[in-house]
């Protein structure tokens, strides 16, 4: 390791002799295969080996911080990282206390941009070049660097529109071009990316056309090739600079001194520039290279040699893959759409079952649940599988483009609630806040997997509106039966002569529901506990139940304000009903990443944890009611 | 009005000879003016104006509703009205229970898609296509009709995207361009789509390249013109067609048989066509063509024969206005954005004091709040105005490319709480309950002119984090002098010795807080009201005074549902304080168009009602409480 090693910032960087380089970049490539098969965390593998040539030529070129350098979905960052200082820390890789998976402003100066949802870099970009700009500090270049992956996503279109209307932005864009989201891209966009790739550049394609114009007899089928062929030879670059940009490229992004001079240029160039690098995900790493689902794009701690993933336990998504497969086969009118994510939502069995009713959109959450709203509109009932953080994307469109419309999609939210190890920008702990806020929408939060599929279809039977199903990332935990049904409600404990507590348990808080539960029986303390199943809208039996009650207690895996907690306070106060009601569930901060067990302890959602709030609340509670 | 009284629908259209289609055209554009200038709750007029020929073109080649025709920002579907058997009503245009000024599904089997946010039709296209070609309904063609400021949205190119990769898309996209959005549209694309304005279409141009290239002595020239020039002259439709759609156009979107025969190509096309039709925004209406600033996009109530609108009353938005043109002279680092809305949102003032601080990123509110953020980084304070139902849009950018990464943007919202005439989409009441759940954001409501000009300064002054200050439409309320101070806020009135409730009356709702309080005190019941200022972060202050009183009561412009009212009720519950709490604002649903004040009153949101709820609050709450 000793080049690497020494290398304690971008400054020893550009002192190292370019013949070093190469010896660089397999160091780094072997500290990024053994950090992440090492991690007890996982951690992003493939984008980040494919990007390790040009991480060096970006800081080789540009003067990190003094030129700003943002990262769009940050978690190919990790070679930036090990460039600026923090190579020794990777033992730590996305463990709590450790090294964050993503940019960390706490970490280093160099880092700016900490979140992990695509296609803002180049607004980002953007705000910081005019700023630049604008105050005068004419020997700073903005770089944003950018996967072709999140070229799909409208912010990043809505960006280019912008910048290429300001000809002296000192910006710098880099199209991380390997092919793939986390699998490979789609669209429009991506086959002229394709495009792009096999043509020759520029120049070379000029000479090729003055040498067959030099051969007068060619003359003709040229003219007659102008029609469908001559634009794509000598201006593949089209859409680019048709939007007024200037493009350099392509450039073979594992060529650094390739991609060193292209940067330099670009640098020099003095307004925006896009300059295009091919490069491979997973390059270096042949288990990567030849993964054909996503190129090692996140995998789990793996075995170095071998490139084999320690066995994933059975999840929630497993549950909810098989279940949709099943009901592929039964109704026709099921569609399911994925967001650039076909594999890790669950949906590549029912794509593999029913090709021609699989959409996959690219990273592109927005049109997602409008394109949804359309097939809706058609006659179909779709299904939206996403990560619950990247539901925020499309809050908009849910609401106005479906609810408004009181439209029969589901939509599916893996990774609700606490997911840990990936920070602050990855939990799904918002999810129900903004879910409550939408007319005419029906919420479902299964406790286990039996509830997952039954939930599923329950959402599919809802026709005059849409529906959502929760669930958290990870393993299905246990399966918890009720003792008694309360209008559409389960009951999984019933208090005995004593009504003391109604703990509402939001699904998978059953567990620590019902823990706490018994530690209070133990003290003598009556606790009943409801899962509500659908959390909106609220069952009118939830808020008679209640009134017997001495204390009302909501728990949920969710950031507290505007969740389940609120929804329930409000129901029992519009009926009158002023039964001390206590919420429990995630703080309304941003959590750093560590493990989900740890983090829901540190909130105090364990069932010990709870029992004792619940004595206290009951202790202290109004004295007027005891 | 003979000819428009005889067409009932799409089929009278048709069967028309097409030499009566310019009296229509002409009898269409005397009944859009007379009843917008008519009405007393304006309306869309130089949209309108725009797209007569368009729409009779689009209703005479497609059959709706067996083809659907859906309209982007659904304000410029009046001739569609007209057109489909609704001539007769515009008497009643955006009036309680008289013609929606939006798509109403209501209305008509021709009206799909009710929303007024932009850039979705593209997507919905997608979607009704898939849904067609799925259940092979082969002989069906779905059209979308958008206009290019619409394009400058991010999920426009993400639908574009899409539909590129579906080669066999029954779908007909009709790109309106008038050069404008609201005023004309700015950035990439609309340079892009003025220079295919002025070009002459493919086929032409061709034959025009092949007749020099018989000349032979110009060969050289041309060749060396190749790499500046050939590629804007042979292809202008480059950027669409490297997405790999077909494109038609430009054709003159007023003349009407032009037009015909450009859908009917498109329509026997069978994949997916985008039909270019440039129009002029308020065609045929000399005031409107005139009109600068918008050509009457949207005016009030006019006079017909000068077109002078009746002059607006002061309003919020001129008090913005005015204090961003004095705090521009008093801090360089501010900066403003406006999403395609300059004049709309007051900002043309300030943008002309300081032509350098103001940035239109078009209909790009994603883009708009992630470059405020970057803006931020950079060093400057961006103040981004919008009004509030488009916040939606940018939720998840303000959580986490502002929130997350603690940066002072301050966003400013016009036109929060009931808006009334516009209908469902266009009501701001979805803002208050998506901003409490984004940590570390300030969130100030002013109650009248004064307080608008202090806390937009106060909003400036925050820098650990982003702050957004929220007001209505329509004309300044009187002021409301605070009685006395707790903590941070304002009281308004103090009740006397018996402290039975205390009022939090969130901003613009002081004047139905006082009236009750005054009726309540009447009664003898003693009520404090208090303005908080600031709805979050709550003062502490509130909830100590709140465990005095035999009531809290919550009174907002917003939807109830995760707003103020819940957050004073949470806050209350985490200090254990269990004063019974009621929380008055708007219902959680979709409200159908109709005037604010009108509304409000239906919502219990008067003086009169809020005191008669109190009253029976108090005879009802809990008999342990009395």
């Amino acid at each position: 390791m000793g080049l690497l090693e020494s290398v304690s910032g971008p400054h020893d960087l550009k002192r190292l002799d370019p013949r070093d380089l190469p010896a660089l970049a397999a160091e780094i490539r072997d500290l990024l295969v053994s950090s992440v098969a090492g991690s007890g965390a996982g951690g992003h593998l493939g984008p980040n080996l494919g990007v390790v040539e040009l991480t060096i030529a970006l800081h080789r070129v540009f003067d990190s911080p003094h030129d700003p350098i943002v990262f769009d979905t940050g978690h190919q960052s990790y070679v930036h990282k090990m460039l600026t200082g923090r190579a020794g820390r990777f033992g730590t890789l996305r463990q709590e206390g450790g090294l964050s998976g993503y940019p960390s402003q706490a970490e280093s100066e160099h880092d700016l941009v900490e979140n992990s949802h695509a296609s803002t870099a180049l607004s980002y970009g953007d705000g910081l070049a005019k700023a630049v700009k604008l105050r005068g500090e004419g020997d700073r270049t903005v770089v944003a660097v950018i996967g072709d992956g999140a070229l799909t996503g409208g912010m990043a279109w809505e960006a280019l529109n912008n910048i290429a209307a300001n000809k002296d932005l000192p910006l710098v864009i880099v199209v991380n071009d390997n092919g793939r989201s986390y699998s490979p891209t789609i669209g429009g966009l991506a086959t002229h990316l394709a495009k792009l790739r096999v043509t020759q550049n520029y120049e070379q394609v000029l000479e090729f056309v003055k040498d067959r114009f030099g051969n007068v007899p060619v003359l003709y089928d040229t003219l007659h090739g102008i029609k469908k062929g001559i634009k794509d030879i000598i201006a593949p670059q089209a859409m680019f600079e048709d939007l007024g940009l200037k493009y350099v490229g392509p450039i073979d992004g594992h060529d650094e001194p390739a991609v060193e001079s292209a940067l330099r240029k670009a640098k020099a160039f003095g307004g925006p520039v896009i300059v295009h690098v091919l490069t491979t995900k997973g390059q270096g790493y042949t288990p990567a290279e030849n993964h054909e689902e996503d190129c090692f794009h996140a995998p789990q701690p793996f075995d170095v040699v071998t490139g084999e993933e320690i066995p994933k336990a059975y999840g929630w998504t497993n549950v909810f893959s098989e279940e949709m497969v099943r009901i592929g086969a039964e109704r026709a009118d099921v569609v399911a759409i994925t967001a650039a994510m076909l594999h890790p939502t669950g949906l590549a069995e029912f794509a593999e079952a029913y090709p021609e009713r699989i959409f996959d959109v690219g990273i592109a959450e927005q049109h997602a649940l409008t394109s949804a709203a359309g097939l809706a509109l058609g006659g179909l009932h779709p299904v939206v599988a996403v990560y619950s953080t990247f539901l925020n994307r499309a809050f908009d469109q849910l609401l106005m483009d479906v609810a408004l419309h009181r439209l029969p999609v589901t939509v599916v939210l893996d990774r609700a609630g606490i997911t840990g190890d990936d920070g602050a920008s990855h939990n799904g702990m918002w999810d129900l806040s903004i879910l409550h806020v939408v007319p005419g929408l029906s919420v479902a939060v299964p406790r286990d997997a039996s509830r997952l599929r039954e939930l599923l279809r329950e959402c599919l039977d809802v026709t005059d509106g849409p529906s959502v199903v929760r669930f958290p990332k990870g393993a299905v935990v246990r399966e918890f039966e009720p003792v008694a049904a309360l209008g559409g409600m389960d009951v999984l404990r019933s208090a005995p002569a004593e009504k003391d507590v109604l703990v509402v348990s939001v699904g998978p808080m059953a567990e620590v529901c019902l823990e706490a539960a018994s530690l209070l029986a133990a003290q003598g303390i009556g606790a009943t506990v409801v899962d509500p199943r659908w959390v909106r809208p609220l069952d009118p039996e939830l808020v008679r139940e209640a009134a017997a009650y001495k204390l009302v207690v909501v728990v949920e895996d969710n950031g507290r304000v505007g969740a389940s907690g609120d929804a329930v306070a409000r129901a029992l106060r519009d009926a009158d009903v002023d039964v001390p009601v206590r919420t429990y569930g995630i703080p309304q901060r941003f959590l750093d990443h560590a493990k989900r067990a740890k983090l829901l302890a540190e909130f105090g959602l364990t069932g010990q944890d709870l029992a004792r709030e619940i004595t206290e609340a009951i202790a202290k509670r109004s004295p007027a009611l005891t």
